[in-house]
């Protein structure tokens, strides 16, 4: 399963190399990442609300073409891995002239809104655990 | 009373005018506001672990002469009113060579976090409701 | 004449209030406004590669209810004033239960690139002086 | 040799997690690079208006526990690499405990501001690549 979200590239993500600043794909991942989430039935606004949150642990992106003003860029997003802990997230950014603007990855865990402690998702949201091993076994 | 604080503008504030975007001079009155407040003996940290909040309920900025990558500005922070439910904070935002770049003003009220609804400062941190009327009189 | 622009929260736009930061609201303002023109016919990345940009000198913005991550709101966008040198957008940023978020004005004025200086949009671009002049004068 | 810059955190940094937001982290690491090379003697500003640019092509980051709101933190950063076309700079951000908060690398390449196309630094600007040569071999 794979995710697809359009951005238009918005005036004030740009910085004064004209191109857009290398911290909002961070921003456009995290759009691309609610979105995948949302197709699969789950709503992290929601799960948010039951006291669990999801930090992002690591972070990789490289660069290969800057997004520009007046682009609309689509966001490809997908589970690249699920351990029962660990959540990792795998982007492609790519223009209208289907070039790959950035790709990357995001890891995340599943932790308690008070004490920032991780749970395990089996435990906490056995549908949600259930959903992503089957997506990172292919099932999906 | 006055507070002054310096911001070494960053690369990341600048968008493709080559200038500071006109969105981030709201960020800096919020941290000349936390510099004045804190000059003053009071801790907005510890303000919001005690269940109040201070959200912004008008704003006005007047945008004079763009800011930019390299440069040092200073943000003069005073109280321009209070009247018991709203404070008006007024800024006025200087370069190097004493331009006025940007002035404006937000006025904010007191509200509970949880319900979003409004207190009395004087009710819920006495304190700070003294402090503030004596400055509004002069007294300050 | 007015453009409609729908905008999904994103969770990077919220603070620790629990709503969406108060700058953001410029940013949304500057997406409207730029599909306001685009409405119009009038293309802001095509307008800077001709040497020319539309610097905001003044914004007023009175927020009444906070966005919050998990909603769509939806900005209207109009000409509130156009006097040949400065441009004046109204904007009403609207929740999914058609309760006013926030409300404001940007206003502008047209200079080069290179040097900032004013220039007369009759002179420039006389297409979007009669397109704006019209709405002004209601014809629109 | 190392750059230590001090960072107040700002509120507009947190999101309703109640923490920095995980992509201010690189505009942090983006204001310890400028000073990085400030103490070295060379002005990314400068560098700039000579028609240099050097952007960001990998960045990974590692998150450990977030900043708040109320924290100072202080960004070390130093020169991991540079092999006369990537130069790669390493991050250790730390709060006041001295726990590591982030710690990270961004690789950049120089490239012309006009076209986007790579320069060799020591063509463009011999001091600097000498510098970062001898930085590298453990000289300077």
């Amino acid at each position: 399963m794979e995710n697809y979200t359009e951005i238009d590239v918005r005036y004030a993500e740009t910085d004064q190399m004209g191109v857009v600043h290398h911290s909002n794909y961070l921003v456009w991942f995290e759009v691309g990442r609610t979105n995948f989430m949302d197709q699969l039935g789950f709503n992290y606004a929601e799960m948010e609300s039951e006291n669990l949150l999801c930090p992002v642990i690591d972070a990789h992106l490289s660069y290969k073409k800057p997004a520009q003003y007046g682009e609309t860029v689509a966001i490809k997003t997908s589970l690249q891995n699920y351990d029962g802990v660990r959540i990792t997230y795998e982007y492609h950014i790519q223009n209208e002239q289907n070039e790959t603007v950035v790709s990357g990855t995001t890891t995340h865990v599943v932790v308690k809104k008070d004490s920032f402690k991780p749970v395990l998702l089996r435990k906490v949201n056995p549908e949600w655990h259930k959903a992503y091993t089957k997506l990172v076994k292919g099932v999906g």
